[in-house]
C-alpha cells in the first residue's frame, strides 16, 4: 500500500507519524528539500511519476501543485475530492460554494479593485477585503476603510462581524459514507494566527448540519475542518473551509484516534475509528520559538515539535497539548504555558483574542 | 538533546516513535544495517564515537556489545545501571542478584554439565535445565528429563513449576526516584514465545514489592519487565526480569503514556508520565506473518507493524493491540483476531497456554 502526500510541512509529519505504524509505503512531495515531513517519509522527486505509483493521493495543503492534483483525481486517486481543492484556489469560489450549499457566511461581493472595495466599506460601515488567492493565517487581508487594500484586482468583500467567538469542526468521513465529528473546539487568534485552542467546546446542531452539506457535497474523504464564526447576535457563520488536517484539530492526537489518524485510515480505504476517551485538552502553539523549554512544558502536556530548519516570526515550530479533568483545568494549564513560552509578550500575544481574526 | 539506543529492533522502532515528537536527536546502533528501528532513526556506524557524542545511552536488547554500555557507562551516560545489564548476562547472575534482594525465584542450582543436570532432575522429579546466556523466546531450555540437555558448560537447572498462569509487571523509574507501575498483565506463552496477553490483570501486593526492590537495587532509571509465574498452590515467583522495554508491555501504546514514552522519558531526564485513562486491552503478537490482513485486523484494534525486512517462522513481524470497554470483551476480540491471523493454527497456538513456557 502506497500513499503520497503532497505538502511536506507539520501536517504531513504528524500523518507520518499516524501512519508510521502501518505496513504502508509513506510518501511526501515538497518543492522545499528541508520539509519537515522528509524525516519521516519517504521523498518524491517526480510527483508526476509517484501519482502513478500511489495507490493512493491526498494532500496536506491547498497549494498544491494543480497539474498534480488534477492528474491523482484523474487517476481516481486523489481524497478528498479535486473540487474542495478547487474552491480553495480561490476565496470567492470558495464563498459562491457554500452559498449554494445554503451553508451561511458573512455577507459578501466581489470588487473589482481596491476602489471598489473602498466604496462597499463605505457604504457597510466598516468591511474586510481579502485577496482571492494566496492569503493564509491572515496575510492578505485589509480592514477597510484602516487599512488599504491593493489597487489592483478583484478582491472579497466581506461585512466586518462582530465575532463574540470563533470554533471549529474537524469531521471524517470514510469513502463509504461513515462520518465522525470530533467534539468542537474553540480557537483564539492573533493578527489572523491561532495562538491557542481548546475543546470540547459548544456547537450548536446547525453547526454540524453545515458540516454535513459541505461533507456530502462531492462526498468528501478525510478530514475536514469548517471554521466559524459567532457573532454577537449569536449568529453562526462558516468563515472559511480546510479540505485537510487543521491546526485547530492538534488537539485530537491525545485521543487514540486523531485527526492525523483517520485522514491516513480514510485516504487508504481503512474504516475510521472513533476516539475511545476525550479529556478536556488545549492547544498552544509555539510561534517562532527557536527552542522550546521542554522539561518546564513537559511538566504542564506534551510537546510536539516539527524540528523545521530554521525559526521565523509567527511561523509554527511546534505546539504543546495539555489534557485536564476539566475544561477550566486546561485552560488554566494552557495560560501558563503560555506565560512559560512567551513570557512577558504573554498578555499582548492572548488577551487580544475576541475578534482579532479580522 | 541526544539519545543513542543500543539495538535496532522493534522496541528501538516503538521507541522512535514515541520521541519522533520530542525535540531530540534519536540515534539507534545496530550491527545489523536492515534493523527495522533505522527507519526513523540516526543511523550510528562507530558506536564508541557515538557514545561519546550522545547526552544519554540506553538499550532495547540485553545482548548489546558489552564494551560499548560499559563506556556509556563509564561516560555517566547509561540508563538503567550497567549491573542490570550485567546480570542479564548469566542466567545464573540473574538468580543469584534475585536471591540476594529477598526476590523469591523457583528453586534452582548449577550443574556443571549435562550429566550433572540430569542427576538433579531425577532427584527433583522433573526440572527445566537452561542455558545460562544466550537463550531468549524459549531457545536454549531443556524439560528434563525428557529433553537431553547440552554435555558440556555449566547449566542454570530448576525445579519445574506447576504454572496456574503467567504475569508481568511493567514499571517506570526516573532518576529522582518517581516509580510507576502499569497496571500487570496476563500472558499466554507458546514454546517459550509470548502469543497473546491482555491487561489490566490481577497481582498479589507482594509482587509490586518484589519489582520495587528490584528498581532500588541500583536505582533503575527506565521501563524494567518483570515476569511473573504463580503456581497451582498460590506461590508467586519471579521467572526473569527485563531491564529494557518489554513485548508484554505493547499494550500500552493504547494509552497516552506509553512503556516506550516513559523509557524515552525517563532516559533523558524527563518526568514520568502517568497514563491517563487506561482500557481493557488485549495484544496479539504476528508471529512469522509476512503480511498482515490489515483491513480485517484494523477493524477489532490497531495493528503495529514492524517492517522488517524478512518473515521467519516464530519470527515477531508486528502486534495488534485491542482496546474494549471490558476485559472479557477485549478477550474474544483478541481471540477473532488471532483466527484471522493463525486460521488453522488457531487452536494450537493459543490453547496450550498455560504452563507451556516450560
Amino acid at each position: 500500500m502506497r500513499l503520497l502526500v503532497l505538502g511536506g510541512g507539520q501536517l504531513a509529519l504528524m500523518m507520518s507519524w499516524a501512519a508510521a505504524r502501518l505496513p504502508l509505503d509513506f510518501v511526501v512531495y515538497d518543492p522545499d528539500p528541508r520539509a519537515p515531513a522528509y524525516k519521516y517519509a519517504i521523498k518524491a522527486s517526480d510527483p508526476l511519476r509517484e501519482v502513478e505509483r500511489a495507490d493512493y493521493v491526498t494532500f496536506e495543503f491547498e497549494n498544491v501543485e494543480w497539474e498534480v492534483a488534477e492528474y491523482a483525481h484523474k487517476l481516481g486517486k486523489l481524497r478528498p475530492h479535486l473540487d474542495y481543492l478547487r474552491v480553495k484556489k480561490s476565496r470567492i469560489w470558495e464563498r459562491e460554494a457554500l452559498g449554494e450549499l445554503g451553508v451561511p457566511t458573512p455577507r459578501w461581493a466581489v470588487a473589482r479593485d481596491g476602489a471598489e472595495a473602498m466604496e462597499l466599506a463605505a457604504k457597510w460601515g466598516r468591511a474586510i477585503a481579502k485577496v482571492p488567492s494566496g492569503g493564509y493565517d491572515g496575510k492578505g487581508q485589509y480592514l477597510l476603510p484602516r487599512e488599504r487594500p491593493p489597487a489592483e484586482g478583484p478582491l472579497l468583500v466581506e461585512e466586518y462581524v462582530n465575532i463574540a467567538r470563533e470554533f471549529s469542526i474537524i469531521a471524517a468521513r470514510s469513502e463509504d459514507g461513515d462520518v465522525y465529528f470530533y467534539p468542537p473546539a474553540q480557537n483564539y487568534y492573533v493578527q489572523g494566527i491561532l495562538v491557542w485552542n481548546y475543546a470540547p467546546a459548544e456547537a450548536p446542531p446547525e453547526a454540524y448540519r453545515y458540516v454535513e452539506k459541505i461533507l456530502e457535497w462531492r462526498r468528501y474523504v478525510g478530514i475536514l475542518a469548517v471554521e466559524f464564526f459567532e457573532d454577537r447576535s449569536g449568529r453562526i457563520l462558516v468563515n472559511e473551509i480546510a479540505p485537510r488536517v487543521h491546526n485547530t484539530g492538534h488537539w485530537t492526537l491525545e485521543t487514540d484516534a486523531s485527526q492525523f489518524e483517520n485522514h491516513v485510515r480514510a485516504a487508504v480505504g481503512l474504516p475510521l475509528r472513533r476516539p475511545r476517551a476525550l479529556a478536556p485538552t488545549a492547544m498552544v502553539n509555539l510561534l517562532g520559538v527557536a527552542s522550546p523549554p521542554i522539561r518546564e512544558l513537559e511538566r504542564l502536556g506534551k510537546v510536539y515539535w516539527y524540528g523545521k530548519a530554521e525559526a521565523r516570526p509567527r511561523r509554527k515550530m511546534g505546539h504543546v497539548n495539555i489534557t485536564a479533568d476539566t475544561t477550566a483545568e486546561a485552560i488554566a494549564k494552557a495560560r501558563e504555558a503560555m506565560r512559560i513560552i512567551y513570557g512577558r509578550k504573554f498578555p499582548e500575544l492572548v488577551l487580544k483574542n475576541y475578534g482579532s481574526r479580522q
